[in-house]
């Protein structure tokens, strides 16, 4: 009954068959039959050019993205919360050759343009500063809040007119787009995203994640990064297998909408003790540490986020009569 | 019938089967029960108390290797062949963020003491000049040769007069030690490495190598170096089994002996034509263009080494009877 | 009639007069007969076996420093507004190799072991998050406030209990010992400084600065990295000659006092317009934009700080003559 | 009697004097008056519009150029013996993060056409190899040779065609000109050349070097990069007046046409003990221990180039009749 974290469920069977579907004699690195179907595939999902490259984690997937975006002397705003900024111990640093996070605020982990706009706005324009060259956002946020098509525009439009890259963390895109109910491009490249790491491991994968490049052409520097980075598998054939596992019949969509569902059970439950709205598989709670203590000691694991809440993550394989015994144990609270 | 790269291969059953084997919720990143056994596991293996963790790629284990040993303003004297100064597209620079590769000269891609000396002992000790941290060979060399114990340390003996760190690429180190017919101790630590980066993928596996700390206090500053490279994988039990699985029964040797066995096969039918002795399973064949070009008629495929050379690598999974043939046509050349 | 910084400032005659007592043939790079004064003049200076090493800049000194005491995975705490965070154009990330700036909080620019505590407590303690290795504070502050003996030794004590490294931005160290009328050991290694930045350029050098080691070890990693960031002058001697000028009869000193003392006197004028006390030679101000425009209109040059705020700066040379004017343009407001 | 270095040297009086002439009031950084009217001279100096800034070092000045020229996955050919490549302790490697240098052969450190090929033509097109991005030669050359105009457009055609750029590392550019007698455009950007490190420091500077680039959009970037370096000094000033005065009257080229007389004067001398032609102020020569024994007991110094060779340098103030006893020396060997 672990509701710990959507990183430490199993991998969906698919994948693993997809595993043993690719077990064979093939070209090595990215050359083999499957790595060469992913820009296909992708830009058909996104509905538009798109080069896909498979990197095996979320961290190296968002760091090789701010690479592409933003020179070593430049800088990224974030979000002061954003897990590039506070979770993936200095890789964006270590990519980017020590371009500068730039935190911004606003509740939920959500950036607006306004608040970008209190980051880059006092920089003066001069050698002495750190001068913005991109914006990552997270999608859905680090807690759980789905940017909408136009909050993702608006910070588009803000990207263009101050000609900064925009990134989007995706680690949870498929929970974000499962609650959105878009088309996946609606809030990506039609808002004005270059570059999205569209997650797929805390979604059923088990090492394989896609960074796709909406604008092609920053994908060509990219090939020698990943390699540089230590990331172009010999076998990539079975990262390739994975993410097609996952595109097809949109068992991405699918897994998300479930796991989503889960936590819309534990959200209903838990009424005035949300921190947050409930928009993907991520539910924040108020809970005193008795609760916690009380929860825990009825079997159910979670995450103690700072004092006075938790969190709980729903995985894509947890089925409502798993979850239910949580929703009541809260309700009971 | 492909005889191009060991890393076409498939991956062996009991490494997929090892996957559905831990198919199932456990604690993400490296906190899972398998993880935990790598410890112990590979401490049993060499004899000696290791830090070992799994990587997805030689690569990424030779990286985080020389980052352990060398720092960004010393150097590392390898060969001019070694797979980190010609095929890593610049990742040992990276990771050590920018430490200087240091070619010395052999035969066979294979390192002396003199070569070492040759290499280091022109640079003068002042702060103009990089100064060499450590030294890096490949067992087996980058053409198949095994690094004998007492080769091996001889120049152990060097890097601990010298007080360089010694870092042993073993991409194909089960082909080195089956061929050796040694302890894997005894051309390791016995001999003066430090850090070994121990190939599985080429071997059988999928996506996970290890990297072994001989010296273990080196592995504490390694852990975040890892993560910060995007190289800890959430679900980090998929590589770890992996690694258990190659352990078990010495599957690793098995492996290795049975291709070494098929190279066996070429060498004795190439007689003259082999550019160095067979000792991993790896052949160097003299052919000209003609030659070569009638061997790719008769469908075998390989990799053209330079003029009037050719790379012929068998894989795990290649049967003698599939070999034969080849053996075959190059004694009818 | 500039008050704009104390970096327009002319150099002392003392200094220019050193770099002709110096202009003749010698040793080239830091051989010479005046480099090599530096370890045991500094030492006499501050009471205890340091090395010295001239640098030309204070982001050079600053970024040295912070490389020395801090890993690229690690991070260093300083205060928001510090300038090795706002103004050095990520200058400590580019020495560091991309360690993290973690950016506390206090009025007038200073930190406290408390601040520190505010930062460094919520970070977990494992790969996840870039860990602090190093804290890193200015005298005088940003704002021009002086840490008293005391404060510095509370915070080297939480860095001794922490076991990270303690760095003094010192660009107006000789300001703020004018101030404190204390020993500069006092304030620095007695207090538990490992590093020091000891400006010399804006009280009266040109291009000179001692980057002072308290412990004297972290100096010979540094002279790679110095050489390595292409600061190793050729012709060493005019800088070092610059440091052991200001040296002589303790003129960093006698300068020092000069601009305090001239920047009292506006400080007298000021009234309850001041922002932050004076304790260096930085005045800060409240003024209307309209009063800003006033003193403008008379003559004085200086810099606007946010909204309804100005920086005075008096340099080294500023006679007490050259700032009344000013002060009674103060007072007239 | 040192002809130990040129950078032993003192500074030329009228250097001196341009010191004092700044020495006033005046903006910070390079906003002063006399930073501001560095690209208009050396634009008037070379018959082309270039952005010229100050830096204090060559080896800045040949890392900055590098870093405006490689990407950090990129590579850089040069010369085996190029003082990039042996004498600045990484800085390359350290300005473009990690970018490789890649070393080419030649008589005299001087590379052609072919020599370059033979490096660059056997690199694979794909990502597991560092791929070229720009060209590095000096001029003189480490061994004193001066590049013809004709020689470096070779070279330069070569960059173009390949579309690598073309760095010309030029700390006795002055003393290469006034060999060639030709004008500064037709060996530098006539011929190619995209960026020039346009050495004063061996030639009777103080701190000051011109970092030239004739496509002036590289000086952009470069921008932050000198600041994020650390070098751009806040009384820059002392910088500029350092190079008008080089430049007025062509100083530089007076100074190096001294010098290498004062090296023709030596060549004479030496008949075949020259090692190579003495083309700028560098003498190269065979001599026996014995003999190089004799001639320092003599009191003349210099520099022991590896087993028996001696390498004399000439600096722009020493006179024929300080130079002729070595000459008369040297003869009676």
């Amino acid at each position: 009954m672990r509701f710990f974290s959507d990183n430490a469920a199993p991998v969906c069977p698919q994948v693993l068959a997809a595993l043993a579907g690719v077990n064979q004699l093939d070209t090595a690195y990215d050359g083999d039959r499957w790595s060469q179907q992913l820009d296909g595939r992708f830009s058909d999902l996104f509905g538009t050019q798109v080069r896909a490259l498979w990197v095996p984690t979320g961290t190296s997937a968002n760091s090789l993205a701010l690479a592409a975006l933003a020179q070593p002397y430049g800088g990224v705003v974030c979000h002061r919360d954003a897990h590039i900024n506070v979770d993936e111990c200095g890789a964006p640093e270590f990519y980017t050759h020590g371009a500068k996070l730039m935190a911004g605020e606003g509740p939920g982990a959500k950036l607006t343009p306004d608040a970008i706009r209190t980051v880059i706005d006092p920089i003066r324009n001069d050698v002495h500063q750190v001068q913005p060259h991109a914006i990552s956002i997270t999608q859905a946020t680090e807690y759980g809040l789905a940017y909408t098509p136009g909050e993702v525009a608006a910070i588009g439009a803000l990207a263009k007119e101050r000609k900064l890259g925009l990134h989007m963390d995706g680690a949870r895109f498929a929970n974000a787009v499962a609650h959105l109910g878009c088309h996946p491009g609606e809030v990506t490249w039609r808002a004005g995203v270059d570059v999205l790491s569209f997650g797929f491991v805390k979604n059923g994968g088990m090492s394989a994640e896609a960074l796709v490049f909406f604008r092609p052409e920053l994908a060509d520097a990219t090939l020698y990064r990943r390699k540089r980075a230590g990331l172009l598998f010999s076998k990539g054939r079975y990262l390739a297998a994975q993410l097609l596992a996952m595109l097809d019949d949109d068992l991405w969509l699918a897994n998300a909408r479930a796991a989503n569902a889960g936590a819309r059970l534990l959200a209903e439950a838990a009424g005035d003790r949300l921190v947050f709205p409930v928009e993907a598989n991520e539910v924040f709670l108020k809970v005193t540490a008795d609760e916690a203590a009380g929860l825990r000691a009825l079997g159910f694991d979670f995450y103690d986020w700072g004092e006075g809440e938790a969190r709980l993550v729903i995985s894509w394989n947890q089925r409502p009569d798993e979850i239910r015994p949580l929703a009541d144990a809260i309700r009971a609270l």
